[in-house]
């Protein structure tokens, strides 16, 4: 695997500020300084600023003006963004540069069934992410019917240390991939049940990793609880996690492992067999 | 509405191949061809294509192989790809990119729990879905548990002409943007049931804007049915759609109008309640 490295080489602002491709890879190929700040343009926008002006989103991304205006306008010309001369905002061919991931993944494809069926059996709100750097990022979702559901989509991101799933990803990872994941994240307490300690998550992640599930109770929000499983590949690594979220009120932690789990581990067992059928 | 002109002056390759400014937009706005490359690259991928050497995706974008390499390094530097050496892939990161758009929306968490309670009453799967140039691009997605369930995600897109939602949208359209439509797009027979012919959609599309809900009885495949609404914003313009689409064999055209027509249509309105009070 590629590690990749930033900025090893961070050049000064060119006049025109787009152009110049300044940085150097860890393999010693020239970037492409453009790309970066076009796609830092795409993600300046979200739910508190859907649309925003020049000066806004310059402001966001830390670029000169003419170049964000570019920017902008090369996000227009290729249909990913509009303007009515005042405000620019993203179009939904955006969505299409997400999806060339979720396609290429094949996954969500497979575990979308799979997690329907899951979900209306228990009636919990099922889902399966994958990691992205610090986080699990979701990539599948069947949403249990509820007056009061979690706000959650394909594409919200949680710490990872603060979730089943994603200590089911992390208690997967090769050794020397821990180490570098927990020498880079401050575990930051999200609840007041939040593991903090570095050396009680590692206990816990390799708990996790001998009985092949995990609870977590509440450190991620209150009143909440989950149980994950791992879905692994032909070569038995852990390529995503499958979990149950359950409001604290309705199970017990004893609970999702006697009720809950079971199902939940035979789907997670039935993903793995399609995704090694599938070879993915 | 600023109407996007692509590469009005289409600029020779530079040596370099990704750092020439060589196009400008429609208001004299210098544009970035690397960004637009860039994007190109990561579109790049996909369901058949998950995984490439630099060769191929080379000849998927029709860039040369020095320039691809400096996009690809690029998109590993940003953490968006992968690469074993020889391969190269996307990963989550990626899914930020299409998550800016769909959290600049809105639009699915709002319709979310709306869907979900619609499926769980109905038992059939319901969508949202958006006008992406001459597609339907679907945004939120609540699915039935079906043992033979209809392969759409977030994300997914069909031609509009041919879809319930498509047609609800381009019912609400102002008369010149149909026109543009219809005299850009091809209609293409997806199945024998298909209208074709553009003076019969035009009346079709009258129909629908009148009625304020439209059918389409196996026009997208066999043994498909569907019927949609219009979610509408404070100005009262048609800015989504929601669909239920049901196997033929379950209901009859008359059925879907008589036994689902009136809950889909509740559950527009109360999501263009929720849109028009929180002002999207």
């Amino acid at each position: 695997m590629v590690t990749a490295v930033r900025m090893l080489h961070k050049g000064s602002q060119s006049e025109h500020g787009s152009s110049k491709i300044t940085t150097v890879s860890e393999s010693n190929v020239q970037l492409v300084q453009s790309l970066s700040r076009g796609l830092a343009v795409i993600r300046a926008f979200d739910a508190q600023h859907p649309r925003q002006t020049l000066a806004q989103v310059a402001e966001a991304t830390g670029l000169p003006r003419a170049t964000t205006r570019r920017f902008l306008h090369t996000l227009i010309a290729e249909g990913y963004a509009q303007s009515d001369g005042s405000l620019f905002w993203l179009t939904p061919h955006t969505l299409n540069l997400g999806f060339s991931y979720l396609s290429s993944l094949g996954l969500p494809d497979i575990a979308q069934p799979h997690l329907e069926a899951l979900s209306h059996a228990l009636n919990e709100s099922c889902s399966v992410s994958v990691l992205d750097g610090p986080d699990v990022i979701y990539v599948a979702r069947a949403a249990a019917n509820r007056i009061m559901s979690v706000n959650i989509t394909i594409g919200t991101r949680f710490p990872a240390y603060a979730t089943s799933m994603g200590r089911v990803l992390l208690a997967g990872l090769p050794a020397n991939e821990l180490d570098t994941y927990l020498a880079a994240v401050p575990l930051e307490p999200i609840t007041d049940q939040t593991i903090t300690d570095p050396a009680a998550l590692r206990q816990e992640l390799a708990h996790v990793a001998k009985q092949g599930y995990c609870i977590v109770d509440q450190e991620l929000e209150a009143g909440l609880r989950s149980v994950a499983c791992p879905i692994r590949n032909a070569e038995d690594q852990t390529i995503a996690a499958i979990n149950v979220s359950t409001r604290a009120a309705a199970y017990t932690a004893e609970e999702l492992v006697r009720k809950l789990l079971p199902q939940l581990n035979d789907t997670a067992l039935a993903i793995t067999r399609d995704v090694t059928t599938t070879n993915l």
